[in-house]
């Protein structure tokens, strides 16, 4: 198939991309490079040392003769879209070209703005392109099991039956999002599903878990193809965090309770998920939603996990309850339903001892470029960024910070 | 009480505005024109000869010795938003200042762009606001009736008790809008629920029905005072555009089968809801949903209605039905719960003969203002805005229509 992938530069889409190119199917990145400027604008990094696009794709053509053509732009900006679709014209939509991260969101006014306008704009942009140039094009888009929050019943996928005095529907499940990151993508979801009833379009809404891990098949051919491994605050999601901390020595830091509950899965199986989704698209007209992700965890649950696993390899870290910088239940109701994407024929790569173990030699590998200043939470949901780092102290508090720590795991 | 009306020169805004004042709240209005600007966009004129808002706000205070305070700028524009708050420091907030036409939102993908950015950045803005520099402050916020679409069940209001696989949560209704800015509205919702929750803002979200009627007491006492009275296509609602219709002795036209039910209100019951909102505020951190409207009509019901009460004025009109331009159930179930108004002490102006004859009366009275042209749907929910109708063909396509028309009213 000629899949598009919107965000091909990122976490996500970068392993797709190889995935989906090594499957046999023809494949464009679409990207702007906007996630490595927030690495600028923020004073982070990747733990893993990405290559620029043009290297990752040369040596990706070098090592198996497949070709993937890029196309530079911003999807918020109609002629460019417009002109890669009339172009490439593929016939699936592969959508991870959006600000993904909650924190960053929350950061401020300008944030919570910027996230929801680029995020929103660009699904508009695509609908009406697709609508234009190529109405039997399937658009695969990426949401995520926060639209649902946690709410005190079942969580299905996408719609619930409701009978209510005397009557009875199917609606869209309710969606309480829990930041202006979210939020965005609960409007992305509105708009999609009026695009799909008016035009005929045809679209699959994946509600994604929380991604962990970094290698695929793919990314592990070659150094040059590494793939992001952010550890970040604002970027990083837990368990790579809570592997990149154990990996130097740092108490893995658990927001509250811990017992904040959420869908997980490997991002072997995001782009396994991706590749079921593309060869067997939804009908004209029709919105599905899948729920994409393999098991439930807690965020405790997983701090103790690398916490034996550390043990194991020898290093003794510490579980450090912070004040929970989000506005979230931390303890509460969680069962959401999972089974279309099995039922399309997922095998799920569950978390495994020894994954988690692989993931902390990553980040052992790469532990130099660990900047430990990077794990504690400035960005407040109540309040907003912290104020007292700067981008300009960025440099002066990395010294500061890295001097004192003595590295416990070799 | 202090109270600033967001886009206080349109057509509920102004009114509500005057009659606050009338009350004896001290009134801001901000408001930067657009929906002004958009009758120039569009080639159309509101059916009443509405004056500059300097002179609305002229005569109001030679008539009334009540003075209220224009700020003219964009809310979209944080820093003259801010800038008003300050300096007014207002107790409520009524939030009337978006896009509010689902027609105008469907004409192609720039004003769908325009029409989502200007609502969602307008009411972030409007909550950072509120959250930086007046915590205490109560927004006002208009939705939409809309924004719940046609279930096969009871609409509640803004939240539904769900009983599901055993447990029970109280969850916000499901959202089913029916165009670009119904769907805005939602996306507003959503960012307004979220701010309550976490920054214990206090928020009433008003799913107002369809508006009919141009005359309230402040209204009336002038005729520098005069409302808008919309009646094309785009901004025209239904019973408006019948009774001008009617006036110039054309068929009602009726978009499919005429079944489409909605919610809806006098003016007069506008102003008087706005005013019980904010002598009733919300709570920190409560995010109320009113359901705004007072009674329930389908389309071909209140045509039916225009068309008797028009003969009993001495002249025959047709009902048209042409196909529905919109997407749409045209026959559906429709039972809205409407009941926290009445609650707090709303005793409606159900829809009488004697307001469509009124109503008749003032199209009537400005019959020379009526082009034909602007009743035909040019937007077209699948299509688009159909091109062949173009702001430089309007002055010939006005001249043209009018001639062979005699008038049957008098």
């Amino acid at each position: 198939m000629r899949i598009a992938i919107l965000g091909g530069d990122g976490y996500c889409g970068w392993a797709t991309a190889l995935h989906l190119s090594n499957r046999g199917h023809e494949i464009a990145i679409i990207d702007n490079f906007l996630r490595r400027q927030w690495d600028f604008e923020l004073g982070v990094q990747t733990l893993t040392p990405i290559r620029p696009l043009p290297e990752r794709l040369a040596v990706w053509q070098q090592l198996t003769g497949r070709v993937i053509e890029p196309f530079i732009g911003d999807v918020t900006d109609y002629d460019f879209l417009a002109s890669m679709i009339s172009e490439f014209r593929p016939e699936a939509i592969v959508h991870f070209a959006e600000q993904r991260s909650a924190p960053y969101s929350m950061i401020d006014r300008k944030h919570a703005v910027s996230t929801q306008v680029n995020n929103v704009v660009g699904t508009l942009n695509l609908l009406f392109a697709i609508r234009e140039l190529a109405p039997d094009c399937h658009i695969v888009k990426l949401g995520t099991m926060g639209e649902y929050g946690t709410p005190n019943i079942d969580i299905e996928e996408g719609f619930i039956t409701i009978e209510h005095n005397g009557r009875k529907d199917t609606l869209p499940f309710p969606k309480q999002p829990g930041s202006f990151y979210h939020l965005s993508k609960v409007h992305d979801s509105h708009n999609i599903t009026f695009a799909c009833k008016i035009w005929g379009l045809r679209a699959t809404d994946l509600n994604q878990g929380v991604v962990y891990g970094t290698l695929t098949d793919e990314v592990d051919m070659d150094e040059a193809l590494i793939n992001r491994f952010d550890y970040d605050e604002v970027f990083g999601t837990v368990l790579n965090r809570f592997c990149a901390q154990a990996a130097i020595g740092l108490p893995l830091s658990v927001y509250g309770k811990g017992g904040q509950t959420r869908g997980f899965l490997d991002i072997r199986d995001t782009v396994r998920c991706i590749e079921l989704v593309c060869i067997n698209p939804a009908s004209r007209g029709e919105f599905r939603v899948f729920n994409q992700f393999t098991e439930q965890f807690s965020v405790l649950e997983l701090a103790k996990l690398v916490q034996m696993i550390s043990r194991e390899m020898g290093v003794h870290v510490e579980i450090d309850h912070l004040p929970d910088p989000r506005v979230e239940a931390e303890t509460h109701y969680y069962n959401a339903k999972h089974s279309r994407l099995a039922d399309l024929g997922l095998e799920p790569h569950l978390l495994s001892d020894a994954l988690v173990n692989s993931l902390i030699n990553v980040a052992l590998r790469y532990r130099d470029r660990i900047d430990p200043a990077m794990f504690a939470p400035q960005v407040n949901w109540r309040a907003g960024r912290n104020r007292r780092r700067t981008t300009s102290m960025l440099g002066r508090d990395l010294a500061l910070a890295k001097e004192p720590l003595s590295s416990s795991i070799s």
